[in-house]
């Protein structure tokens, strides 16, 4: 019998930091994808064509084909790859640090990222460096206090988790937008070390199928 | 208020669509649990004081204090819940539901919420009101396609889960902005049908502790 093996399809921007915490898990789990660019400034953004609503009516990246379905929103991606490929397990197994990891995730995922995304940014006009700078501050401003409750070497103890999966694509962000990472020693040391590891450096924006050549590295 | 050292204690406000999340979960799942009101617009808002600061230092509820440690973010709530007080179940056993239903919650939690609540209101002035029909007229203009796909009498197949936990304090918030639901049939559905189990109405913002007399039912 010959099987036919579809590899995992990721919708994907380079420069998409829930885009890159997906690419991170696909890299940690050693999961073999495709990736298929979708543009978020080119032709008034490729996200709001009837092709890729049809892929996800929610118009952002990512979205991953797998299995036969397509799942949208970073975390339930990365929770589904967590829930059918667990090794490396990304969520630990005791619930009290499972939900520590849910928790730092969370407040990136819902509490700083979109706040700061390129939608509600575009609606800020004039005041849109500041207003990403002012939302980034005061959520590293809670999660530098969290980090100091639940850091070993990485977001939560010694493991890398999915929360860290979030965390080195909000510091690109604050990078990206200017915020001074002097206050959050912390945050600025866990990310030092995550991208030392390769999973973040083969998913990092300036190596992506469609990084433009002047942002390569 | 005597508080019994041995029940979960709850940070949350009447009104907010995040702690009404976690009253449905703690309802279902049948724990008792004590509750402290955090006003959100009395004193300039109590959220920012330094005792709930030392609480939570996100300065936001819900905040549940359980087994001896203290978890925020709603979902990450749930789903320490889910994980300790499995039954009912709130997330379906078979992986791909269970992507269906993170999906649809974090579409909430992460793409609608966050850009209409409160401390994002109050920096828009006089847009405040255009603003939030906006953000969630976009959001439920996806989410009933999605509802297509996944839903049966409730958000995914037949069983209440962490998605209807979602769905309804986000339609609540909808009416109270003024948003017309009547292109959202699905939403408008089952948002009915859940409104009639017993652990929506109980949960529900109208019946609180800390409900002003002229808004209880």
């Amino acid at each position: 019998m010959q099987l036919n093996i579809q590899r995992p399809i990721l919708y994907s921007y380079f420069r998409s930091s829930c885009s890159w915490r997906v690419r991170i898990a696909l890299a940690l789990k050693g999961i073999a994808y495709d990736q298929i660019p979708v543009n978020l400034m080119k032709d008034g953004g490729q996200q709001f064509s009837a092709e890729f609503k049809a892929v996800n009516p929610m118009q952002q990246v990512p979205a991953l084909k797998i299995d036969g379905i397509t799942i949208t929103q970073s975390l339930a991606i990365i929770q589904y790859l967590e829930d059918t490929c667990p090794n490396p397990r990304l969520l630990p197994q005791d619930p009290k640090k499972r939900a520590q990891v849910r928790m730092i995730s969370d407040h990136i995922a819902s509490g700083i990222q979109p706040l700061q995304n390129l939608s509600i940014l575009n609606k800020m006009g004039e005041r849109k460096m500041e207003w990403a700078q002012q939302c980034i501050t005061s959520g590293f401003q809670a999660l530098e206090q969290i980090l100091q409750h639940t850091a070993g070497r990485y977001c939560v103890g010694d493991e890398v988790s999915m929360a860290d999966l979030c965390l080195v694509p909000q510091v690109g962000n604050a990078e990206r937008y200017g915020v001074n990472l002097g206050p959050y020693p912390t945050i600025t040391r866990i990310n030092k070390a995550l991208l030392e590891l390769e999973a973040f450096k083969v998913s990092h924006p300036s190596r992506q199928p469609d990084t433009p050549a002047e942002l390569r590295s």
